[in-house]
């Protein structure tokens, strides 16, 4: 394929991720937003800001560099854009950035908290709790809200592996999600928002609910993803 | 337009707005009703009183003036109608009005009290808490309920800014909202539902949450309002 | 009409109300039961026991005298049936009764817990608190349990008027609601529903909160029934 | 019908109870699986791991022999098939074997509290509070995990009869239930989630519930099932 044809492409999967996080009820009005990268040219397509989903296509994705500059589209691109692009830049192996304002993944980054591996489901997909960042600084909303969110988001991973807790709450705000591509991004984003709901009833339940054990986090983390997985047809896949 | 072309025109949206309300999910059974204003005229349209709303159509919308007097229409006019009339009487610059039992919000006005801006969702359309209003007096009950229900809201805002705030959760009640025309009454009341139904959420997970700080309401709600928005493809809108 | 067409008639609304319990997403598999009376032959008919909705038909409702005595139908009827007919004997203006085990209500139930009146859509449709009644006695089990279920139910109104609160929470079981006909008492168990949704909301929100003052509860009941009732477009309905 | 034919049909109800799972929203992703037993020749039919939902159908069902020897398939059969496995060694009688992570029974799991019995619809299908397991030990863990998460749940049943309580919660992870048939798993595992739900509710509305007392479990319960059964249209069915 040419970089345009890559390009095409990557609105395409861009377009369809937006409205699938739309489709499955995470995403209510325009509070959300999807992009793509394409690590051959370091260009991101995503979505234009404040855009009636009804009216989205391919064809008005925003396509920039990784500095911010607009490479082709004619709207503004998304507001939460520099955020993106501080994670493509930081996470190298990443493909996909999706955030929303999903109920009960933005709950918890409204409590400050991180959400504990109080289970299997968490586990089959995260190995370990998702970060809940710091509230985010006056001098850093004061200086470059968006970009420093990214920065917020990229220190809260500075001793994680972003490889396999693929999330993040960002605090009174809500969840930035990613994976190797688009469809990863809006995959974990969706059992993010699943494993959030369970949570909230899993302390509800028990308010002394605690993290599973690390012999059971790695059990159900590792027979799905790396060299030894075992789950599903071939391989775990990884990023 | 004449002003008979501007009135069947409202008659139309508050019909239409009256409808959405149920599609929305923020009225079940007759529990909601929605008028719009021309200001021009100083005409209220509303809907009917107790009718299924398999049975509204904008024939049926009552239109009255600011005093209450019936101009056009078969039906009783919504028994709210006097608490929606004192909202046009007293924010001068809304154009539509809104009343549901919506779940959440109402849960939280039969809790009496007000919605903090837990997170960025309530600050991006929200510049503070939602005020919960005293419960109304036994004397005011007795005297003329809806009208002094109107006037309970318009004193909760004596200083607040009706325009930057559009909505209030009335005590052992439920919500009332507004905005500059009925459209946007209606989408802040789908908000509203929205942040309630987060915010319940938020103080399930930590008891112990608090509203967001200054620097970032200001930076959320600033950044979609007023003369240095950002967000979207244009200027921010306001009333 | 003569008795025959009124039976008729009352299958078909028993087998319409039964389906709508379904519908409106108040019963699960089977987990419920509608009867209606016709006061001018005494002839009750209610759901056979166990059947599936697929299969259910007016044909297939069950005719019964107020003693239990079978007048028509060839299917066991409903293993609550006791309980209707104890309704029918004990509350004289009554025309339909509802059982559901129906998700808010029955938690109320489970609780223990009477539902107090926590605002203005509970006081719209019901006069003060859904009553719980003591758990059943073990001599009452052992004795005729439908049966005493019913009385149980009768007791618990000893005091009260079955007329402005048309429904009870039976501890450890599940809500009965009743009015004028079955299309009401359907009715009343949708709405019992959302009210009690909206209570466990309330109290989860304030753990303090108390039901709302009686100028209140009078006001919003009383201009929706009884004779100077201003809801709607005639007098409001009661039985 | 031939052995051949048995287990035709065998496939056809375990296809057609894994779709049956999701449809029932009882199963997002591909968090679940359903597995059927041919008791006379020793053949279990189980879902392929990690297939996606679209994309199953009768004949890629996994057929396997009660020591886990594949007879037929050319996918790997579930992760979970030995715990499967296990639980038709121990319970004889069981025909069916149903595993979620549905959210209401998976957050009781998560929270490692065991569903007391708080009300009828709850006494109607189980004669009992539904157990949590203990946490797996690290050695079960590392010896061999599924077979031991069977083991474990076979032990929890010591004291317990697998007859008239269908369902466990395994501690940290979810439900298993099961039944004579993969229909009747199924159905049991509908109704775990909805009693689940309304336990959180319960539990919820009021803090010091507990479960009902044994007269009122025993007549719920015996009244659907076993020898005295009146419910329905013959006799209760049992396993």
């Amino acid at each position: 394929m040419t970089e345009k044809e890559r390009l095409k492409r990557l609105s395409e999967d861009v377009y369809r991720a937006n409205m699938e996080i739309v489709e499955k009820g995470l995403v209510i009005f325009t509070f959300g937003n999807v992009s793509g990268i394409d690590r051959a040219s370091g260009i991101v397509a995503i979505k234009p800001s404040g855009v009636d989903y009804g009216e989205l296509s391919p064809a008005n994705m925003v396509l920039l560099d990784l500095q911010g500059n607009i490479v082709e589209g004619d709207f503004n691109p998304s507001s939460d854009t520099k955020t993106h692009l501080k994670l493509y830049n930081a996470f190298e192996e990443i493909g996909g950035v999706v955030h929303t304002h999903s109920r009960y993944a933005s709950s918890w980054a409204q409590a400050r908290k991180s959400l504990p591996c109080f289970g299997t489901t968490h586990a089959d997909y995260f190995y370990g709790e998702i970060p809940c960042t710091d509230v985010i600084s006056d001098g850093s909303i004061a200086k470059d809200y968006e970009d420093e969110t990214g920065a917020l988001i990229v220190d809260t991973f500075r001793e994680k592996d972003y490889r396999s807790i693929k999330a993040v709450l960002v605090a009174c705000h809500g969840p930035f999600t990613w994976g190797k591509d688009v469809g990863e991004a809006v995959f974990i984003s969706a059992v993010l928002e699943e494993v959030a709901r369970m949570g909230s009833l899993t302390i509800e339940i028990n308010p002394d609910s605690t993290g599973i054990k690390p012999a059971l986090l790695d059990k159900h983390y590792l027979r799905k993803h790396g060299k030894d997985a075992y789950y599903g047809q071939g391989r775990g896949r990884s990023i």
